[in-house]
């Protein structure tokens, strides 16, 4: 059986799953493609950690550019991170006409441009399963399960923190920062959390799966970004109330011809399938003009389940080799033309609005009268009965309106007198 | 840009959606994947009726086998069904070198052993990504994205009509027969309905599933069978009641190193991903050792669902062609000799029972004494309160029992004299 030579940048806990997953099932996955993965260098700037994995310490380097310019290394997987070293080692592969397998969605969703480009030009695969949805196979059925569809939105839970600390702030009633920090001890989220619950990551997850299901580049400035950060516990338990769950939703919509890219907390009617995705699970609705909705759950983070999906990639790659074809297919070729980006301002949507109010006569009619003048409709309202004269919470939600009237209309509103603080607004999700 | 020649066979339902989907997303599919997709012939006995699609007729022909012989096809399209005249042509191209798209499940799991046989020995491939889950990319999920992964177990839900029945029986109270006599009013079933709700429809898919996901060829005589014919809405009732709902449910598993393929109505609890999928939708649950649990879910049938994955499969082997590669992954090769079977003997679950009893004292106590007597432990019981002497329906859930256990201790309650008719059972799925 034919071998293909493997080379892995970086051991960390993604590197050490590939490890495992390769000698745990290299020869059923060499019986089923036909071809045997056999990885011939693993390089990491730390090479005395246990990383839970036997290893023939021979493979092992610290010098990762020597492991891309080994003849013998067919396929180049990196899992580096970052966008530093882990850029130039990429690029250097792709040059000397090397496939590379990543599970670096910050590279893509910031050098994807430049990175596809290059493949194009050396014909050979940049393959980027792992880098949104961890081990759920959604890269593969966007873009070549659903080849035959233009995609009209793409609604996904892709950042498996966020999703497990709203979890439990919904299931357990607790507070946003105390959740944030079990979820650190427990080692679900990162000393500098940033990243995840600022959205940032679930940003350059959104983007790479835009430029894929259009074909074009989507520059990380024009991705709107709102994290879960300091999400109050008392807009759960009253979305709750209404049938919600709130949920970091990565929404890529095509609304006449201009994609909108955003992330923000969203509320789901709780009877979605989205909204039943809980912990560190991660979904992705994906709705097509031929195929309609399709959806894809799994967990998106970990150690086997990212590897599972680096394999894939790996696994496909080698067979292509193996066959002896070219690669030709265009990384990033769907769109016609440049794609007509939606800023943030030409969104529509339903809102949630959480205002803290005095409880006096007038003080509804003042608010919807600021909410009528903006063309915002109420589609429902909901106020706790509290003592007279004092702070009360009243939540409206409002019909499908347009950001810019949102916006300006919560400037007025926030501006009145009774109004005693900030208001809340949550965007909520409609799905058809 | 490259052209590939289509030859379609079958221009019915289906057929028109591929050319559908051909003509509205022709353009975006060559720019996607680099090459055009040429449907240059159209086979069917019927060339009058109007299918919906405008076509040129000279591309029409009654000659399917000259559709196969024709030089100017690259890749033959089945949408005939059946296992008569589909095979011989499905036969015929792979012998000449050409691969074959079907969404013929049926021809799949009857002679799919002699086919995907066929088609190594030629080196070419046999698309069958439409044959399960209609427009849900979950055999390319299967077959690519989990090929990292043993698989422990897939639930499914593969049939819509059945799911259709199901789900208006449970959301509107409605008996069996009525939904059904409605859902064929409707075309949601056909007016011989017994291939789909007497579960013969899903259990060919489940034995293409058990091949793909084992490699190794399931016979259907080894596949069990339970449909939804005549299910009772009271137990559709009672089920919800418990927290439950039933779907027919295709279940592989492999326990210990056997795999059970099964079809039958199962109770699934109501918060379980599964048990959200209403209406003509399908989804599976599909279970690996590395990734985890994965679901995939979407339209599972239906003229653009179907012709989304015919057209996926066209597309992929389409690229291949172009690239001048040869096709050499194995399609049946994961099993490292032959699959062993476990048959429903073997099999062991919970279990829901629903026996008519004469409502007196010591009932209960014989019908504990039996369950008891063959190693069935009760979960929970449920009577409701009616007057005294009368015949009463009482429920019990019971915890995992073996196969052979349940149909012993059911044929001695069925012998008892206070037992008034067949008591009814149905099986509980277990997710983990």
């Amino acid at each position: 059986m034919k071998e293909i030579g493997i080379g892995l940048l970086g051991f960390g806990t993604v590197g050490a799953g590939v490890v495992e997953t390769l000698q745990r099932n290299g020869d059923l996955i060499a019986r089923r493609i036909g071809v045997k993965l056999a990885l011939r260098k693993i390089a990491d700037l730390e090479l005395e950690r246990d990383r839970g994995v036997k290893i023939d310490r021979s493979i092992l380097t610290t010098d990762a550019r020597a492991v891309v310019a080994d003849p013998k290394i067919d396929i180049v997987i990196e899992l580096i991170g970052g966008v530093g070293i882990a850029r130039e080692l990429v690029t250097k592969a792709l040059q000397s006409g090397k496939p590379v397998v990543t599970a670096n969605k910050k590279l893509l969703a910031e050098y994807g441009k430049e990175l596809f480009a290059l493949a194009d030009e050396r014909n050979v695969e940049l393959g980027f399963e792992a880098s949104v949805g961890g081990g759920i196979p959604c890269i593969r059925a966007l873009r070549e399960g659903l080849v035959a569809n233009q995609i009209s939105a793409i609604c996904g839970i892709l950042n498996g923190t966020c999703n497990y600390i709203l979890t439990k702030m919904e299931q357990e009633g607790r507070v946003f920062d105390d959740v944030l920090k079990e979820a650190q001890a427990a080692g679900y989220a990162e000393a500098e959390p940033s990243l995840d619950i600022d959205g940032h990551d679930t940003a350059h997850k959104a983007a790479v799966l835009a430029a894929l299901a259009y074909g074009s580049n989507v520059p990380m400035k024009d991705v709107f970004v709102e994290g879960i950060r300091g999400l109050a516990q008392e807009d759960i338990s009253y979305a709750a109330e209404l049938g919600y769950r709130i949920k970091l939703l990565a929404v890529i919509k095509n609304e006449n011809g201009a994609v909108g890219v955003r992330v923000h907390p969203a509320l789901i009617r709780h009877q979605h399938l989205l909204a039943q995705v809980s912990g560190v699970f991660n979904a992705l609705l994906v709705s097509g003009d031929i195929v309609g909705d399709t959806l894809y759950y799994g967990r998106g983070a970990g150690r086997l389940p990212t590897a599972s999906a680096v394999v894939s990639d790996v696994a496909e790659i080698a067979e292509r080799l193996a066959a002896g074809g070219h690669y030709s297919r265009p990384n990033l070729a769907a769109q016609n033309g440049s794609l007509r980006l939606a800023p943030i301002e030409q969104a529509s949507t339903r809102s949630y609005l959480r205002l803290n109010v005095i409880d006096k006569p007038g003080v509804l009619a003042k608010i919807s009268h600021v909410l009528g003048k903006h063309q915002i409709s109420i589609a429902s309202m909901m106020q706790k009965e509290e003592r007279r004269g004092e702070q009360v919470p009243v939540i409206f939600l409002t019909h499908e309106a347009g950001e810019q009237n949102c916006q300006a209309a919560l400037a007025e509103i926030d501006a009145l007198d009774v109004v005693k603080s900030k208001t809340v607004r949550l965007r909520i999700a409609d799905f058809g």
